[in-house]
């Protein structure tokens, strides 16, 4: 097997990055030495330099390759870093980590072909952002689950920002090009329902919450909380409904809605108020969250002081009042699948041709 | 100084730890022994034992305090882990992170007061795991910034989980308890807008984007996009409108919204469709997102064919002709403030006693 010694100053590629060392491997991977000593720094989207430590330029590389393959897709591969031996893992014909296209002119690393080791990672990674600019991609998407979490600091002093995380992975994400990051926000919201829920007495279903703000303390209010993972709106009220106070309902429809910012982390909520039909009447009380729940007649519940005495809470109250009275159409639900992503969506909006419903603009 | 040696293991708190070693600390720190050696494995809410190499059962312990304090409130500890000499940094009168406590009986830790050096943290997160266990704390919240994330893989091998993560931070959590975790799920959703903007001449403000769904080739669509962190519904679709077209416009309603799930990163969509009135008429096509923009007359809009042939296209144009025609009422936008979180909100609802309206429910 042929070995190639590639000083990559000379490189006409090899701009400002200071390499010190020089690289030998296997002539077979001739074109996967672009990668190596490219200046990857983006302009944006990206904290390269942040850790200084983590520069190209206090590394010197010396690499070997293997001559023991242990199967068709992988071979080890032997270099030094900083005096240090290492042996890393490579992919037949490429250098890079294994990654897919996306829509957007990214790639999407395969998180089940991560290297173990934070060195042998270090050694890739720099190769496959190389390879990838070369390449002319954009975002790099790096998904390192719990289990892989050594990597995380290599991917972070590669330039790496975390973009979003879940129980058992962070979402780590590299922006290449030298122009504004276009790279989509993360979730950005919480959604939160509230279901007044009215009987033939003319009684509302309330709760007394466990834990509550001390400013509305003795407060009977709506049964509330968030909806789950994927869950609908009208099927996430009627849970909450069901956890709290025991009584099953029926969704009729989302009255209003209140958007409100810098709640947790920072994060916005979106919560909907929803008008109920309850389906049973004996209550039984969810210990872990709800303090007390009852059947309180409307005019009692209309005029807790705490109410009448909040903009919010009032004006609340009048949009239910007016829907009791049929002066107000709410937002009924509709499920429906649209060619524009193939999904079950559920719009909710006026019944507008309903013959019965008078819902008209000024 | 009086130094005093206590092996772990004839404590009663210490259950199936497996603590091997022993530590000697000045008396002065006594009550700070019982942090270890306490089994703070959770049942919930947790991957303690994911990785097995950080178990308590394989290391031991050898520490002696550092006779020279650096200030008031941080000193130097001498200590042993598997037999390698370690110096770990505490907090004067305490061996735990500088904490917080939050309202549901969790503690959030100072990232600002973080140890930098990971075999420093790991010493300090078990210590003050077992202290915060034993004064029945329950979740744990840990922020580490992108310049701390060395510490990430100590925290998770302690049985942190990742709770969510903003472009700067990992935020880590921990639930102590052995019962149902009860940690707030993070940000679920990402709000999207399309606006409606029909001039005096009968004709809409469409766009067709660079980057469409294949399936969707051709059409000419209303603007939309996602609103920014903190960014109203009803700001965010005039910024929208304003970016793609360069049309000003004025915000009338919502007059619909679109729930769909599993989108980008398994998260969910809310989709607001407004009603906007236009304030002025030259377009100018935002390049960097959109192919072309144009006004084009209603009725060659509405019948285009990938609207006629979609469910949901359909159901929304015939929303916006009813609105047109004053058959639907959407919902109107109205800012106040609530004693329930002393914050400016948003409320989305018909207007109730405007006598110009007739919004009657059936």
């Amino acid at each position: 097997m042929e070995l190639k010694f590639i000083d990559f100053k000379s490189m006409s590629m090899c701009k400002s990055v200071g390499m010190e060392g020089l690289m030998k491997f296997s002539s077979s991977f001739l074109d996967s030495k672009l990668m190596f000593g490219v200046n990857v720094a983006p302009s944006f989207c990206s904290h390269r330099g942040l850790l200084t430590k983590a520069s190209y330029s206090s590394t010197s590389y010396d690499a070997t390759r293997s001559v023991s393959k242990k199967n068709f897709l992988e071979d080890t591969y032997s270099y030094k870093i900083n005096g240090t031996n290492h042996t890393s893992l490579y992919f037949r014909d490429k250098w890079v980590l294994d990654a897919s296209d996306d829509e957007y002119g990214g790639v999407l690393v395969n998180a089940e072909r991560l290297p173990s080791d934070p060195d042998k990672f270090t050694f890739v990674l720099r190769a496959s952002l190389s390879h990838w600019k070369v390449k002319g991609k954009k975002g790099v998407w790096l998904k390192l689950p719990l289990e892989k979490c050594d990597l995380v600091p290599v991917a972070v002093k590669e330039g790496f920002q975390y973009h979003h995380a879940e129980r058992g992975y962070v979402m780590m994400t590299y922006w290449i090009p030298e122009e504004p990051c276009m790279l989509p926000s993360n979730a950005s919201h919480q959604v939160g329902v509230g279901g007044f829920v009215i009987n033939d007495k003319n009684e509302v279903l309330v709760v007394q919450e466990k834990h509550f703000t001390p400013a509305l303390s003795g407060l009977w209010k709506i049964p509330t909380g968030f909806i789950h993972e994927s869950e609908e709106i009208f099927t996430g009220i009627v849970r909450e409904v069901q956890e709290e106070t025991g009584i099953d309902t029926e969704f009729v429809e989302v009255m209003a809605f209140r958007h409100v910012h810098d709640v947790a982390f920072q994060k916005s909520d979106l919560f909907f108020i929803c008008l109920l039909r309850p389906l049973s009447k004996q209550i039984m009380v969810d210990d872990l969250e709800i303090q007390d729940a009852k059947w309180m007649p409307l005019v009692e519940f209309v005029e807790q002081p705490l109410i009448q005495e909040d903009d919010m809470f009032k004006k609340i109250i009048d949009i239910f009042i007016a829907r009791l009275g049929k002066r107000y159409c709410g937002l009924s639900v509709h499920q429906l699948v649209s060619k524009f992503d193939d999904k079950l969506s559920t719009l909710y909006f006026n019944t507008v041709d309903d013959p019965n419903l008078n819902c008209q603009a000024s």
